[in-house]
């Protein structure tokens, strides 16, 4: 498949007389795609039912007819200011009560009905009128669900359409008093409309009642999404697209996805760097300027599962970015690499954010591939160096891998809402995970929970909150953690791990301060969390005590804790020897990654990294024939 | 005295059909007492004025005809769901002025008149009901004052009470503006409705308004758990619990402990060791599967005085619990040695919470004697080995002490008003003090500044607000900051401190950053407090400049600053000799305690120690007649 | 010019009978100045238009006639309670939206009409009143405006003046989108009335929109202040003081002192130390008793400029105060020491804050010159001595300096509303050059941006937002960030820096984490912040990759980045020998300053210092006639 390179443009913000310009040079620097659109609405529509498309049809016919294809984005994630008088509360509250005002962007709840129907009005709007154009070639809904923290909101129209939520899952009060518990402290409820948020409550809710809002959190996402899905798809036949974010766990983008044709996400290694993956000092002055070898790749697996195989990144970082605690600028070649893992991971489309630098507003200190005075950023010949290199490389292959490695947003829902230790984060242990693989040189597929472990010779699922039949038929690695409650948040009848074909069973768990990680005997050790176990399965690890760590019942094996990095590790060449798998031992910074048709690598390090017969320069691609 | 123990148990959790099953294997495992009922209003007042006692009946009877004798608690810590729709405007209110909501508990104001009788209500009810049930032997009231900060609200109530409180202490705005030094910043009040709750100010409020408003607070606790101690006593003789926590200071113990016969507090060694005693990294380490090796033994000492010598453990910690920032699980042996400490200090009962882990709710990942699927957990051993070491010690003897010390609420009001070092804690102060006499081998009396100091070898009195002419005729060693304000928080007309007896006057204090210690001429340290003195009395310490650190009039010491640990060692050293003292000099995690008939010795570390002929395993108990 | 010393007083707070013994014992110190009334305006006004004059006429008489200079402070940082019963809306509102309550002081919203003409009225009875006392002789207004954090309030009353204030300055709404680049994000407004406060905005609020915020509430502390001072001008020819503070940017000094006769500010050195200006844990405790060595030369600077010229100290700690996180005492010397700094500096007059601890209310832990009981405080005889000195001493000079640094309060709005890094802090940027140029031994003056650099042989212009042509006649040093916005906080069209004469353009910025400095060729490093730049001017210094670091063209030095203090240094050596200024590199703790007379000198370490052949006590002062 030929893969293609695009950028992020708002010709809303420059004079009309560069537009032709602008479009020309888009197409010379070897750039397929330009997405436009999704923060115009104060321009399409000024004022209520006033519309004004005249700018916005000139700008499709400009780019369009310079050989551009438009992805064209829906305008919801900000509403103009006149809608704000007519539904005044319409905007989120944060879990303090507090409504999240106009002046930036994202203010609005998903829970509002009359808003969910304004979004669908102007989708409608622009589905009826570019749906037909000949340059239009992709949707894009909204922008960045959740950014700013805005999928969870605790408005009164939340409320309501909580209780409303709770009344269909649960049917009635005395049912959802028995599937919560809440004959515990007397939390019992005799009426639906007697819920509260989750929030403000006296210490911490009832899990399982924070669990179902999380749920319900979710829920109102998707159907804000589907709204704008059903309007486009009456009128075209584009794809659609949402763009993600990194290390979001507050919405199911597996759910999401499923009405999408595409998954894309927003891909910025520096700022992640500094403040998402819990690295330490010395690895944010090793990475400093090429960001987390793993995050990206991670995100590009992740992405490729939700919506059915098919991803993009709508927005590449390329160069300093504003909103990071620090914003270095990334290492010459890291534009061009961060490009190349993309397309290596499956990504159809990488789109530079954004074509030219904004001299004014908030992301005024964003670098763009044009300067604000229109003269070329460092990143352009980087855009166009990988827009060559793809002309002369007619199929980078697709992704295929074979380890799997479970990603479940409703596990990560579970253990934030009762993490019962401090460091106790879902996503940084199916990260621990990943990064394991990765350094041993493996391409991963992440996958939901329905995978079937028959299409890999591996699959991981730590910390999987329930854990279905189907989860069978290959070796597959559960635990810690894993099938440890049951779907409304109760210890399983017959205790912990419910995991159909393992004869063990926790007896008690304990969180770990960073200080007191315990040993395994032979090498490694957990870290963070620990559980005791009584078994009749195969004991494959033991503690220095002794006491089981690890168990296996045919090609079932259960970790009994978080294992840090050497155990990871050590876990895998066990496995691999049995199993016929290659595993690497990947020097710090290297990564490898395969596709049906080649072998891509990537030095992430700060300098010159040889290994085997190859040497990469920092920020080097090299990809082999496979 | 034969000691006793027991176990917390919710029978409305559980099927009927289990529960004679429990009460035989609760009597089996040789517990004598099972506490109930205190978190069961919604289903023995499922609605308003509907009552469903049956169950309870039959639980008493089930629990009672085993043999076990019943602890009833009134269950107005957690307030039903209707009783919101009652009383909407019942619950309290944080200092930033947020309702604290419904969904966990304690979701009540002290000050809010009407719950007040909702509360005196039930348990009316149940006294009338219960009162005389040959089954019935003691009651708690309520659950955990101040649990989740509970004990001071900023809720309307709250103000209209505190302004009667005011009102009813200070009998004109005049009066109250003089004694409040209100003239400051010109904010005299002219009436009492003018007055507000001393939070969200500018800047901080009249520290006399705070201790005020501290004092108002300590007395609605006060207040509400006397109005069920009275309707409880009309119905009833069996003896009045409270479950107090522990390091809590937000009312007066002593107060409510009055109302009581008997306090109880909840120890819960392991998650206090990370959070509230200030330990560092390697202490916690050390201690991480043990507890501080003088938390427990401090809350002993200190509620044996609140109720005139007579106390218990009313929760007692058997395994890994759920709130802590880390919960790892007791090392083997610990729940055992926390009952022996228990009893060494004078407990009747230790009752271990809870009878069965509950797999649902809020403290689902909370250990039980039992796991969820009724089998045994770790703890169930040791509780029954206490039970059967108890059989066979017929006596323990009552807890005895040669030196007191004094610990005083309205101290530590003060101090947290106005600390005037960032580190300045009057627990930390007085705990500090705790430890060294520990550390020296000695039993110790806490007791509240009522004390007569002729009753012991020594008595300590540090940071004591205000000093009553009767702590006088034994050796009292007072400092820092003891005397140093009067009743309404002024200096007082003299200087401090204002201690009969004493000729020296606090000329300045200096309150003094971590890196900052002064050190003392032959050994020891100030940190974090120092006072710059002018003195007629005997100089016993100085400063490396000569200036003085302690002084000495008769029996009556003076410590000008906050000693270090050595400093406290060395200071009970060189009072030891004078007064024929044996201080010893513990090696780490050795601790030991008298009662009149036995010395017990308990092992914290997390290895054997030895010392002089003694060895103690980790976990280990050693008792001696005397 | 003959230098004073006075004290601040508060008859209020004591006994009639003793005022004449104070009055007399200040003078006996060699006090001139006494400066009273500032916060006693319920006891001038107890009620509504009921006043009481006569304790306050028989206060100024009782020291006037012992030969004491009144300063009259006007009471309205502390309205009387009734005032709120008058005006509930009257009070500030933080930026969570809370109401910032009466209890301590400063409990007004700068924006309340109507609270402003009562403080103008107040103002006007007192100077109708006093204006011609012959014992009046300087007035000063309100208290340390923006103390607490009050010069900025999010009230209703501030969105009203601020939306018209909007108006006043963009005359329509398509002016200020424009301005404000509110096509961004579709954040344009249709009227005013529509405009926010740009607090709870969803996320970070468009820079634009917080600059003129920031801008409005510098205005409305001006009105306020204004209306004070054009009344006192009616009755009085007495100068005009306020007393600003140390390090506050929230409004600019400038725009009020011109308002003033005279700029005071109020200089507490050891509060400053632990909590305000970065500095590291050993600079910490080597500084812990004597304060920043340069912190209060800076500010002596800064005010002697915001006034043409006239400056004093109008509160001068004078032992340990109460409000830093430790307040430990001052090294014995100290208090002398500061006045003696202050003087040198040109400040007219210092005043100790205050004559007598007060034994009550939230300042009674902060030091005076007596103790609560009338015996004298360490502070008196140092005092006395200052008294003694200047008595001997006729002239100590007019300040002068060789070296101009200017500090703009617009900058410093502009950075802290996008800091772009996360340690990017615009005071920190020019006190660490002004710290520099101390220790190369240089006098500074402080200027603002109108300054003409021809009256200088250096003027440094670090991070200023906007560079006017005027800035140019002298070698002048700029950058980083120097001129890189317009006035509406835009990137200029030519980009950064936008200063005349220069031929050179910032491609991109990087801020840098504290553990990733980049280090220049030769010596030294860029921390915090570094510009990528092209130039065609000459190229002064080179990162170690060869880009430039530092060009110059003819007198305009451009540095594109952040100098560490060696880099400081090493500039500063360059450019001396250029243009014959001595820079001296003192040893650690030593200060100098010249007036036009004498050279001062100063040991603001812990020991005996030595330097040529002079030596200094800690706390020593020493000064040669020139």
């Amino acid at each position: 498949m030929k893969r293609t390179l695009g950028v992020c443009y708002y010709p809303e913000h420059w004079s009309e007389e560069i537009w032709a310009t602008d479009a020309k040079r888009m197409v010379e620097t070897g750039l397929t795609w330009v997405r436009i659109g999704e923060f115009a609405w104060s321009r399409m529509e000024p004022a209520p039912e006033k519309f004004e498309w005249d700018w916005l049809d000139r700008a499709i016919e400009v780019l369009g007819s310079a050989g551009l294809k438009i992805i064209l984005g829906t305008p919801t994630a900000t509403p103009p200011r006149w809608m704000l008088d007519k539904y005044p509360d319409m905007l989120a509250y944060d879990a303090e009560g507090r409504a999240r005002k106009f002046g930036s962007r994202r203010h609005y709840c998903f829970s509002h009905q009359a808003y969910r129907a304004e979004a669908r009005r102007i989708t409608k709007l622009m589905a009826e009128r570019y749906g037909a154009s000949p340059h239009l070639a992709a949707w894009q809904t909204d922008n960045e669900y959740d950014c700013h923290d805005t999928a969870i909101s605790y408005s009164h129209h939340a409320l309501i359409a909580f209780q409303d939520w709770c009344a269909q899952r649960y049917q009635s009060p005395t049912a959802l008093n028995a599937a919560w518990g809440n004959v515990f402290w007397s939390m019992e409820y005799d009426d639906f409309s007697q819920l509260e948020l989750p929030n403000q409550t006296v210490t911490e809710a009832n899990p399982s009642h924070v669990l179902a809002f999380r749920r319900f959190s979710s829920d109102q996402v998707v159907l804000f999404n589907q709204a704008q899905c059903d309007e486009i798809r009456k009128y075209s036949t584009a794809p659609i697209i949402h763009n993600f974010m990194g290390r979001i766990t507050s919405f199911d983008h597996y759910d999401v996805g499923a009405d999408l044709d595409i998954s894309s996400w927003d891909s910025y290694p520096m700022g992640f760097l500094l403040d998402r993956v819990g690295a330490n000092d010395t690895d944010k002055a090793h990475y400093l300027r090429q960001g987390d070898p793993d995050f990206q790749a991670f995100h590009h697996d992740l992405y490729r599962a939700t919506s059915a195989g098919r991803c993009w990144v709508m927005e590449q970082q390329p160069g300093p970015v504003n909103w990071a605690p620090w914003n270095p600028a990334p290492l010459p070649g890291m534009p061009r690499l961060w490009a190349w893992e993309a397309f290596a991971h499956g990504a159809e489309t990488v789109c530079y954010f954004r074509w030219r630098q904004a001299p004014f507003a908030q992301e005024q200190m964003h670098a763009g591939l044009l300067l604000p005075d229109s003269t070329p950023a460092p990143a352009l010949a980087e855009a166009a160096q990988v827009a060559s290199e793809l002309e002369s490389m007619p199929d980078v292959g697709c992704a295929r891998a074979s380890v799997a490695l479970v990603f479940d947003y409703d596990s990560a829902y579970a253990w934030e809402t009762q993490p019962q230790g401090a460091d106790f984060d879902y996503f940084q242990l199916v990260f621990d995970c990943y990064r394991a693989l990765r350094r041993a040189g493996l391409s991963i597929d992440i996958v939901s929970k329905d995978v079937d472990p028959a299409a890999y010779k591996l699959t991981f699922a730590p910390g999987l909150l329930t854990v279905p039949d189907s989860l069978a038929g290959g070796v597959v690695i559960a635990g810690p953690r894993t099938g440890s409650k049951t779907e409304e948040f109760h210890i399983p009848a017959g205790l912990a791990p419910e995991i159909s074909g393992l004869q063990t069973k926790v007896t008690y768990v304990e969180s770990l301060p960073p200080f007191a990680p315990m040993p395994i005997a032979g090498g490694g050790a957990f870290e963070k969390w620990r559980e005791s176990i009584e078994t009749n399965d195969t004991i494959i690890l033991r503690l220095m005590d002794g006491s089981p760590a690890a168990v296996r019942a045919n090609d079932l094996i259960y970790l009994a804790g978080w294992p840090n990095p050497n155990l990871w590790h050590r876990i895998l060449l066990e496995l691999a020897s049995e199993i016929s798998l290659t595993v690497l031992d990947l020097p710090r910074g290297l990564r490898v990654r395969d596709t049906d048709t080649h072998r891509f690598w990537f030095n992430y390090g700060p300098s010159v990294t040889t290994y085997g017969s190859m040497t990469l320069t920092p920020a080097g691609v090299y990809w082999e024939e496979l």
